[in-house]
Order: C-alpha cells, then structure tokens, then sequence
C-alpha cells in the first residue's frame, strides 16, 4: 500500500519545497492545467465544481444583502478608462489592447476590463437622476485580464474569474458602511465556508486601490507563512462620481454627486483553499465547499452483498450530503491515495465483515481519524461529522495563524522572525511611507493592513524609532 | 387609468413597427441598455435574472446528462485559431485582436474567443490519450466576441454570454449521438422552460458551422413571422481531430483520432423570449423563467388591515412562487402597467372589501383573465395557475407557429407567401446549393432547416424544379 499511494500520490513534501507542493496539488488533485496562452490557466473539472459551491454561497450572501446581479461589457473604450486619473495609472500598465475587429483597425482602441469601475461608473451616469433612483447596489460575475509577467495558478494569472460590486449612494456615510458591510459578509464567507481565518483591516495609502479613497482587505495566513490578500473592499467617496459626472438631485431639488463604492474576491480564494488546509496528501476540503462530501469505498467489492449495501448506503445519504462510491476495479489502496488527494471530506469503507456487523467506517481527512459506526441512524453520523470536519478545519486554521503570529518592536527582531519563522509580524508604524518602503526593500515584507483591533505593542515606529501611530500586520505575500 | 397605462408604457404597437416594438420592450421593460461602446450591451437586473433562471434549468440540464463544468481562457493565439482551416475562414473576419499587453507589443498577437473549439481541441490533445480518458463531456458558460456590424440587443450584439458544450468520443456514432442528444435537450427546454415551440433539423451544408460535419438547429418562429435559429449542435467528425492532433490508444493498442461535439445556446434565447410570447402590454414570462411569478397589488393600501393581509400573503405563499408586494405610493393602475410590462404571470389584487370576504383577485398575464378565489389554499389555486400559464402560454405560440406555417410549390407561391403573410414556408429542395443562393437573392429568405420530420410536399425542387431530395423550412430570419 506504500507503493500504491506513492503512484497516486507524487507530491512533493511542502516542508521541502513548498511552491512545488503547490503545484503538485493543483496539477494531482486536478483542480487546474496550463493553457497554451502563457499566465492564462484552464480550470478542471474538479477545480470548477469547487469555484461553483464557492460562486453560490457568495451569490446568495451577495443577494441577501439586497444586491442584483448584472452583465456590462468585456470591453473597454480607451478613453473611458482615462476619465479618472489615478485609476488609469494604475492599470494601464497591464491592460490587454484591442486593436483591430476582424481585418478592420478600430478608429479607437480598447481593453480588455482590468476592472469595471469606468462601465459602471458611465452606465450609472445615465441611469442615477434623482435621489429616488439611490442607493444601487449592482454585482457581476465574469473575468478580467491583467498582463502579469509572472504567474501562478489561482493565485497571480493573466486572466481570473471574480464577483464585482460596485454600487452608487446618496452619502459617505452610506457608501462607507457598505464597504465595511462587505467586507465582513466576506470574513464570515471565509470563516464558515472556507473555515479560513482572517485578518480585517484597512489598506495603508500606499496599498489603496488605484482611484479609493480607502481600501480595506481581509489577509490570511498560508502554511509556510506567506499573507494572502483574499478579498478587498473599497470607498471611492465621490472621486470617480466627479470624474464620470454622476450626480442626482437631492430632496432639496439640489444636484449632489454619488458616494461609490466597489468590493470584490476572485478564484484566488482557491489558492488559499489549498495552502490554508492541504497537507502532504493533498487537498483537504472543508464540506461545504467539497463537490464530494462521502467517498463509499466498497472492500472486497467482489463478495457477494458488499455492492448492494455500498447502493444501498448511497441512496440512503445523498439526501443528507453529496455522495459517490467508487466502483472502479482499482484497489482499495490506490482508491484511499486518490481521495485523499483530492481532499475528500469522509471516506466510507464498507466491507463484508462490515456488513455482518451492521456498520461502516468512517475515516476523516481533516484528522486521518478511523471510526466505526452503525448502519443504523447513518444520516445522523454523517451529518454530525460533516458540521465537526468543517468546524475542526476552522479552528486548526485559526489556531496555526495565531501561532504564527509574532511581535517586533525593532528591525532585528522583524528580520529574525521573518528568516525564522515566517508568518504574521505584527509591529508599530509611524504613518510614514518612506518606512513601509524601508522595510519591504530591507525584508522584502510588505504591510497587509492596519487591522481593526488595534493593540498598543510600543509606542514607537518599528522602523523610525519615532512616534507610533498605528500597529500593522506587516509580512511576505503572494 | 387610461392615461396612466400610456404613462408607464409607451410601446410602439408590434403591428405598427415590429422592430421598435421590440426596442421599446427590451427598454421599458428594463431587460438591457447600450454601453458606451457599439454593439455591446447592459444586462439589467430584471434581465439578468430572467438569464439566470434559464441558465441554472440549462446548467441543470447540462449536468443531468453527463456533463461537467470547466472553464477554458478568453484569449486564443493566432497560430492555434489557425490550425483548422475552415475554422479559422469563418471566425479570423470578426475576432478582436489583442497586439499589446500593456505598453508591450506581444510577440504573437491573440484574439479574444468568438467560440473555444480550439482551445478545448489543444486541452484535448494534452489530456486524452487511452480509450479510458474517453467520452470527456465538458461545457462552459462564458462571453464571446464577434465582432458584428448591425446590433440588436440580445438577437446580434458584438459581446454575448452563452454556454459551449465540447465533447470528445471514440467513435463518430457516438459524437453524433451526442449531438443529437443534446439538440434534442435544447428543444425540450425551450419547450417546458421557456414555452417556445421549435422545429428541429439538420442545417444545408451552405448553413453549417466552420469546421462542422453535421450542423443540427432549433428553430422557433417569432410574432413578426420570422425564424430564430435558437440553438445549434454541430458534429465535427474528426476533422478537428486531426487538425489538432487528439488521438487515443483503442483496446487493440492502436492509435485512432477522437471524434468530436460541440452544442450551444446564448442570451439570444431572450430575444425568442420576448418575440414570442411578448404583446402590445409588453413582455409575458412563462413562469419558469419569471423572476416574480406573483405580484401582490394592494388597493386602498391606506386602509387597515391591507397592509397586513399583504404580508400576510406573501409570507405564506413565498413557499410556492416567487412572490413580492408592491408598497410603494403609486397608484394600482400604475401598479398593473408596470408590472404587465415586466411580464409578471400573476397579478394578487388584495383590498378591504376582498378582505371582508375572505378572497383575493388574481389577474393572469397570459390571458389577461381574473378571477376571484378563496384565501383558503391559494397555494394550491396559485401554484396551479401558474402550471396553467406556462402550459397555455406554450399551447399559444405552438398554436401560431403551424398557423403561420406555410406550403408553397413553386415560387409564386413562395414569393407570395413572403409578402402577404410571412413564416415558416415548408418546400422542396434538389439539394443543390445553387437553388439556395438564388432563392435568398430573390426573396431574402434562407433555408432554415431540413427538418427531422420529413413530409413529400411534391416531387419537383421550389426553385429549378428537378428532382426534389429533401422538404426543408424557409423563412427570413434574425
């Protein structure tokens, strides 16, 4: 059996080499491949129904949220993307030009959307008169291409599969507290159906969205340390509104101009999917995201009954989870290796003996835990450790990223920590630019975020060494 | 409230102008809006979420029979695009082409997808190798771009979302089951999700998908009398196959090319949507696809106790339907135009005197019919009403497409046909391409299909008048 689960398996150790562990997780556990088109990726079959389970439980937070769903265009004209300064400035550099339509050169050029701020911001232009017509609360589901010079699957790729909210207030006050409503929807989105901890916090100037006025993030912690950026909330106050001439009347028949607001997460979410829970078998699924929830594997599946009641067992339970039976002629060896890769919740071994006792096994992923139950009130047992796997992986998650946290009150110890043991540093910041950019050319960390539980660690700059204003998460990312 | 029906509708008569008709329903519904950019368009909300409905019964669908979700890039290279030479012919006039990543000229300029066979072909050719890697069924559900010089929101537009099925057999019997299958699953959904009736059939040679052997359509017939081809399945043979390189090793250890599917369906089932069932009043929705299958339309909303009943109403039969309550401060007649625009199926008038004896008014959509029932089980009296509606509403334009369906023998009649009362024409054909050509000259209808079912209308072809081979549809189309 050794043998068996090293053919499946193949995988390098990620305390070796934890980016060919990566890659050695997408490419077996067959979540995605490689295009032709370098940087763009092709999504799995397995990869996909994992996407959709995320893509529906967001969508419905995102609608019970009072949010609708829309479609705007893949394409857009130059000089619409140019209205707003900083905006352009920032993606220009890695937008994807159309130049021609068939044989025909365009009498204006056009991207591929990065983002779609400069379509929303133009459509609700015409749509916004009055303060009647407010708040709208719009979302899309669809791709954007950035030209990335280097990439890596789900995590940096030229193109990418995301929601995009982007909705228009009558105040800032509105516009704000929709900000920080999305970003919790997507901290408790992470936390119950990903059981990925994370970090809230505020984006430092220097991080901000190209065109926000404030940006605020939710950053979570990789196994070897690395901070992932997981989702990002923005408030644009009223910059593009005046850029694009979004304006309404007000109660007091006077023109006023939108409060913006845009939020977003992207297949990204699987790359910390993958680096918050695999191991050194493969992917670990939380249920609620796993397209197979129960693995039957059926031992001695040539006996006479083992395949009736393996039948019987599936029918049984696919009211209660999403379920399958393997009834390859692989050997039960190769099949545990393969579903473990794969990162399968449960697996259920029903045997002849099995049969005779009236129960099964259950074996968890999450903790290689073996129990035997009863066939009886199965549904029950199942459900039970569904809801234990899924609320297990949440704490074992959390409690890494809080073992993985550190303080530092000078530059020595951030450097040690950070060659060490890598992970979150958390560590006071004077407010300073030229200090961030200190310390990411000196360590090569950069800051996550300025969080919303601040703690007082000194009341000196980590950098500096002068007056502290705020305790930032700083730390090396993807 | 003749004066408020005008006021919320203002729709062009479909007798008057058919085209602007259409226009004024796609708007004033609120289904799409123009971008900024020509030939692309908006989704709306109400829109989108018509499009969402039809998708998750289409994905179900897609699902049932086998298949799984992938998703493959936007982007194609120009050299893989140009590896089917009859492919390329017919897509290379009307891509978007992609010449600069950012500032950087690319070394080989790339299109965005007008269709992915050539992108599923060189995945295919990567991951297919053993007789076992086969049948693969993938879909996807994506946007495409063609670039098109005449627009119309839905029917024709530059950017349009839709799935693409591609699938890949050992044996050309199998590939061209599939297609078959998958045609045949198309017209079951127009048929019991969106109420339209289709004819299906094989597509002349002169009308066939690049690259395609086979090219099976449905067709369904609009208000206006002419066809829209609703849906296509395609049998490519191993034509592309062999382009492409996609060979697997048999059970005898021999080398063979795959042979290959492809089938899909797009937004421009919205514009069937509207065309066939829609009238002067606006859109009708088949409840299967209505967003909002029961509006609640309180009158004397002021009085007590309305208010009350309404939420009462909905809370209860929100179980059954998709159900919401107008309380806002326009008036019921403003109230009823509006919501006879957005199609709604059933209206729930609810006042005082209705209250006083225990009853509600329901207004259908389709019919425009009310009647008065119990408050005792309206669950049932809704839910099999709204059973009701969708089987009238298909029974309705199954009714209009024979009545609009048409012989000829010769072209007199043809011609005449054309003119006086336009449709389906149903007539003989020799088979040879020269007959088509001459009859979209002189008349603008083309071939729409040789449909499955054959009948002998006469021996001699409409047009030259040899020998006829087949009975093919004819009618001028979108």
């Amino acid at each position: 059996m050794a043998n068996e689960k090293k053919l499946v398996a193949e995988i390098t150790d990620m305390e070796k080499d934890f980016p060919q562990w990566y890659t050695d997780v997408v490419k077996k556990a067959e979540l995605a491949d490689y295009s032709s088109l370098k940087g763009c990726m092709i999504i799995k079959p397995y990869g996909f129904a994992i996407w959709e389970l995320m893509q529906r439980q967001m969508d419905d937070r995102i609608k019970a949220t009072g949010h609708e769903n829309v479609y705007l265009p893949l394409l857009i004209p130059e000089s619409l993307l140019q209205k707003e300064k900083d905006h352009v400035e920032g993606f220009a550099p890695e937008v994807a030009w159309v130049t021609h339509g068939g044989e025909n050169e365009l009498p204006e050029r056009v991207c591929v959307r990065p983002t779609s701020e400069t379509l929303f911001c133009d459509h609700y232009a015409h749509i916004i008169q009055s303060y009647r017509d407010l708040p709208k609360l719009y979302n899309q589901w669809c791709s954007v291409v950035r030209w990335e010079k280097t990439t890596r699957p789900f995590l940096r790729t030229t193109e990418f599969l995301w929601q995009e909210g982007h909705t228009a207030h009558a105040t800032d006050e509105e516009s704000q507290a929709e900000t920080i409503k999305m970003l919790n929807v997507y901290a408790e989105f992470c936390k119950n159906v990903l059981a990925v901890p994370v970090i809230k916090g505020e984006k430092t100037p220097k991080e901000r969205f190209a065109g926000a006025k404030a940006t605020y993030t939710i950053e979570s912690l990789m196994h070897d340390g690395k901070a992932l950026q997981s989702g990002t909330s923005h408030n644009f106050g009223d910059g593009f509104a005046k850029a694009y001439g979004i304006q309404y009347t007000d109660q007091n028949n006077e023109l006023q101009y939108v409060h913006q607001s845009s939020w977003g997460v992207s297949t990204r979410l699987m790359g910390a999917l993958i680096m918050v829970h695999g191991d050194n078998s493969g992917l670990v699924l939380p249920p609620a995201v796993a397209p197979i929830q129960v693995i039957i594997v059926p031992i001695a599946m040539h006996k006479a009954g083992v395949l009736e009641q393996a039948n019987e067992l599936e029918n049984r339970l696919k009211a209660v989870c999403r379920i399958k039976t393997d009834r390859t002629d692989k050997t039960p060896g190769w099949k545990f290796s393969e579903y473990e890769m794969k990162g399968v919740p449960i697996r259920l071994e029903i045997g002849p003996k099995d049969i005779e006792k009236h129960q099964v096994v259950l074996a968890r992923r999450d903790t290689g835990e073996k129990v035997t139950v009863s066939i009886d009130g199965l549904e029950e047992s199942i459900s039970d450790l569904l809801k234990q796997i899924q609320e297990n992986m949440y704490q074992k998650a959390l409690k890494n990223l809080n073992e993985k946290t550190y303080t530092a009150t000078n530059m020595e110890e951030f450097e040690e920590i950070l060659d060490e043991h890598p992970g979150f540093i958390k560590a006071m910041w004077c407010g300073d630019q030229a200090c961030e950019d200190e310390i990411k050319e000196l360590t090569g960390a950069t800051s996550r975020c300025i969080p919303f539980e601040q703690e007082e660690i000194s009341d000196t700059c980590v950098c500096c060494g002068k007056k502290a204003r705020y305790m930032l998460y700083w730390g090396r990312a993807y």
